[in-house]
C-alpha cells in the first residue's frame, strides 16, 4: 500500500525548482508532515554515477537512445530504492524532475519518437505516476538570463540552442494542457516568494492540510 | 545499406569466447576480410563508463530494471557508434555477447519478465539482429572450475549461486533451440583448437569464403 504522495516539479532550467522544493519541504515539516526530497538524474549512489556520465561534457558521442536509457536507469533505481519506500512510509515525496522531463528533453525537444521514450519510462517506473506536478514555466530568454547570472557552466544539455529550448518550454506546456487534473502551471517569472505561496497554497489544499492561520 | 555481417558469441563465463573471437579475427584477416572486434558491456568510451557501474561489486543495491536499462544503454551506444558503421563498411563484426546475454542474464536466469527485457532491447538496438550466433556451451561445474583456475575475482554477476548459473545455461540452450537458423551450439569442453576449427569451418561456409586448401 502506498500511503504517501509523489509531487514532482518540472520545467526549464533557471525556474527555481530546487529552491522551491527546499522551501516546500521546510513548510511541510513545520506542519509535521514527513517528506523526502529527491532530484533527477541521481538521488541514489548508482543514480549519481549515471548522472556523472550524462552530464559529462566530454562524452559528446552519446546517442539519443543511450541518453534515454541512462535517464531511465537512474529513474528505475530512484523509484525502487527511494520513492516506493518513502510512499509506503506515507511521506510526501518532492521530486525535482521525473518522467515528464524525459518526455520533453529526450522526446519532444529533439523531435524523437515519443512513444519510445514513453515505453521505456513506463517500464523504468513500473507505471508509477506523480499525484501532482508543478510546472515552473519560464520564457527561454529569461531562463538563459538566469543561468548566465549564476555563472553556470554549460553542460551537454545546455549546448543545444534556442530552437531546442523553445521546444522544451512548449513540450512542458503541452504535457500540462493534456493533464490539467495533475498539472499546475506556475509563472516562474514572479518573485520567489509569490511562486512559493502559489505552490504552497495549492499543495496544502491538495493534501488537505488544515492551516491554523486560516482557522482563526 | 548494411553490407557486413554481425556475428555474436554467447554462453556462460569460462567458455573461451574472447579467445575464439581473437583467433577468428586473425583468420578472417588472413583471408583479407576486414573485421571489427567488440565486447559487451562496453566497446565505446560511454559503454566502458557504464560497464564500470555494472561490474562494481560495491553497488549491490542495483535493481533488476536498472541493470536491464544500463546494459541496454551500453548496447545502444555500441550499435550506433561501432556496429552500424562497421556493417555499412562491409566488415565482419565479431561481438562478444549481445542482446541474448541480456535475455538470459537479466530475464531468464533471474526469472524476470522476458517481454520487458525484449522490449527494451528492441528499442536499444533499433531491431538489429545478429546474422549468426555461436553458443559456447559449458556445464556449470566446468565454468566454475575454469573461472577459479584463472583466479578471477567474483563480480556482482558471479556471486549469484548455482541455481542461477544452471538457468543461464538452460536459457542459452533454449534461445539456440528456438532459432536454429541463426544459432550454432558448440561444445566448449572440447579443446580450444577443436572449438576454433568447428566455428571457423562453419563461419567460412556461412560467409561463403573460398578456401584455397580445399580447392586444391
Amino acid at each position: 500500500m502506498l500511503n504517501g504522495w509523489l509531487i514532482t516539479f518540472e520545467g526549464p532550467e533557471g525556474g527555481g525548482k530546487s529552491t522551491q522544493v527546499q522551501r516546500l519541504a521546510a513548510y511541510l515539516r513545520s506542519m509535521n508532515l514527513p517528506c523526502t526530497l529527491l532530484r533527477e538524474p541521481g538521488g541514489t549512489p548508482i543514480g549519481d554515477r549515471i548522472r556523472q556520465i550524462l552530464l559529462d561534457p566530454t562524452l559528446r558521442e552519446m546517442t539519443q537512445r543511450t541518453e534515454i536509457l541512462l535517464y531511465a536507469a537512474s529513474r528505475a533505481q530512484l523509484v525502487e530504492e527511494r520513492i516506493l519506500p518513502a510512499l509506503k512510509r506515507g511521506d510526501v515525496v518532492l521530486c525535482d524532475r521525473f518522467v515528464d522531463s524525459s518526455l520533453v528533453y529526450q522526446g519532444y525537444a529533439p523531435e524523437w519518437d515519443l512513444d519510445e521514450v514513453k515505453a521505456i519510462n513506463r517500464i523504468a517506473t513500473g507505471g508509477l505516476r506523480p499525484h501532482r506536478t508543478y510546472l515552473l514555466d519560464l520564457p527561454v530568454d529569461e531562463s538563459e538570463r538566469r543561468l548566465k547570472k549564476r555563472g553556470k557552466l554549460a553542460d551537454r544539455i545546455e549546448q543545444k540552442g534556442q530552437g531546442y529550448h523553445e521546444r522544451v518550454r512548449e513540450g512542458f506546456l503541452r504535457l500540462a494542457a493534456a493533464d490539467p487534473q495533475r498539472y499546475v502551471v506556475v509563472d516562474a517569472t514572479d518573485s520567489e516568494d509569490r511562486v512559493f505561496e502559489r505552490i504552497r497554497a495549492d499543495l496544502a489544499a491538495f493534501l488537505g492540510i488544515e492551516e491554523k492561520e486560516v482557522d482563526r
